[in-house]
């Protein structure tokens, strides 16, 4: 049983792997959190803000010890990583990660390393922000939030255990389910939505007089584009990591806005009231789930 | 010259005409704010809460010795409000409206009135939230914020004026533009966006398994679908009032996201990272003028 490490290893330390340093540093729930990295500038700006203890570029020296370790790369980087990570990975090495879309994450570190490992428990945090990099890390980014966890049918149960250990104590509720569920689920609830409010945006942009449009934007539209200030490269990997279930949910509402129109062209004040009506009453029935 | 009012009468007193009236009062810029309505129950509210000095249910008590009249009421009422209102009205009472689309306001005006008067002056303060009713009152609601003023060519530069002045009073900053211009912009920025967020709660709303999916969804969708917690009927009156130009932007989304789905589709990791980049620079570089 492996369920309290010693020895934390972050693989890139920016706004998720950086909040997670912080966070289990202040709880004192493990004797070293080291971040590895291919340059050594977020990594020393990651020690000095707190998020680790020590770090390193090389592979060998940071995995040596290391009882846990945890991907904190964008979905792109998954496969490469665990390419040079390879060779200094023992049995006894439990490996989650924190991506959007978990499908790939299991492509990925199969075409890595020929076989998925039964101590890799994919994982991914119900937080964020539309900030990335370790400056925009903090400690409580986790407190109170959900932590998805998908093992696999062969996955250790210790080290499932292990990983839902870690998030709890940085104040995480952890719930397991499987793979395809989580990306049909996260699909709609957002990648779409990052899709769709980077598409506006960018329609916007190509507009000659986007500059004068923008100046008469309110709240509401400020509130609907936040996500599109996100990361491009992230949500790029995103986008085609969970590229199916993506496509099935843009198809579902291309339909939908295909209705839409044709209710707004066709004046039918009681289909378009009746929508609106059943939008508004299920998002404030369910509000208490994400206004938390 | 009657830029400055003595008495103002609010018609309808919800979010919008409940901040005024909060806002005038406390600015002390008049002598009396009255409210008239169909229903003592709001407007009974509206006097405990400060929101007008007195109210009735009479068009004639109301509107007698008023300079300047208010349309607070929903676009789809604008009309059989006028009607009601036109054997008070006098060639000395200034109108205006604080409604979301200009050009169904002018052409309601004129089907009720048989002309458009030229003391009417279409207005739209650029504020709001997602709840509503004189309960969701604030007087600060118009600070820092533009409020559009669509004059007509006909229109009395005397009427603009004193609206103008009414505005200013309650912190607001008055731009004048044409009701094309003004339902074109605000159909990009407001009102297509308003449809999305609807569409795509609505969409979830019919899946079976949507209180799961709810429970998954992180502060990015409480974002996205704020705005889908607004007034059904409100927001129906605005998209079938502003309809053409409703239906112009959605025909440009709906295409952009048929290139959006391709790139998708394609895995096309180059075109969809320039989209992305594209829609954060342009947030990024005028997020300035909507986080007031």
């Amino acid at each position: 049983m492996n369920a309290q490490p010693r020895r934390i290893c972050l693989v890139g330390v920016g706004l998720i792997a950086g909040s997670l340093g912080l966070a289990l540093r202040r709880a004192g729930a493990v004797t070293e959190v080291v971040g590895l990295g291919r340059r050594s500038e977020p990594l020393a700006r990651a020690r000095e803000l707190g998020a680790v203890d020590r770090y390193s570029l090389d592979p060998a020296e940071a995995l040596a010890g290391s009882d846990l370790v945890v991907l904190g790369v964008p979905l792109g980087a998954i496969r490469g990583v665990m390419a040079q990570l390879r060779p200094w990975l023992t049995d006894d090495t439990v490996l989650t990660d924190v991506g959007s879309a978990k499908g790939c994450v299991v492509g990925d570190v199969k075409a890595a390393l020929g076989h998925f490992p039964t101590r890799f428990v994919p994982g991914h945090p119900i937080a964020g922000t539309e900030h990335s990099g370790v400056e925009a890390a903090f400690a409580t980014l986790f407190q109170g939030r959900r932590v998805i966890l998908t093992p696999t049918a062969d996955t250790s149960g210790d080290a499932t255990a292990t990983v839902q250990w870690m998030w709890e104590c940085v104040g995480a509720e952890v719930i397991t389910m499987s793979v395809e569920h989580h990306d049909r689920m996260l699909a709609i609830t957002s990648h779409l939505p990052h899709l769709l409010a980077f598409g506006l945006v960018d329609m916007l942009s190509r507009a000659p007089d986007h500059e004068e449009i923008l100046r008469y934007a309110a709240g509401g539209f400020r509130d609907f584009t936040r996500i599109a200030s996100s990361d491009p490269v992230m949500w790029r990997d995103i986008c085609l990591g969970n590229r199916e279930a993506v496509l099935d949910a843009l198809a579902g509402y291309r339909r939908d806005l295909e209705a839409l129109a044709e209710l707004v062209e066709a004046a039918d004040a009681d289909g378009l009231e009746a929508v609106f009506r059943s939008a508004k009453q299920t998002r404030d029935a369910h509000l208490h789930w994400f206004e938390r």
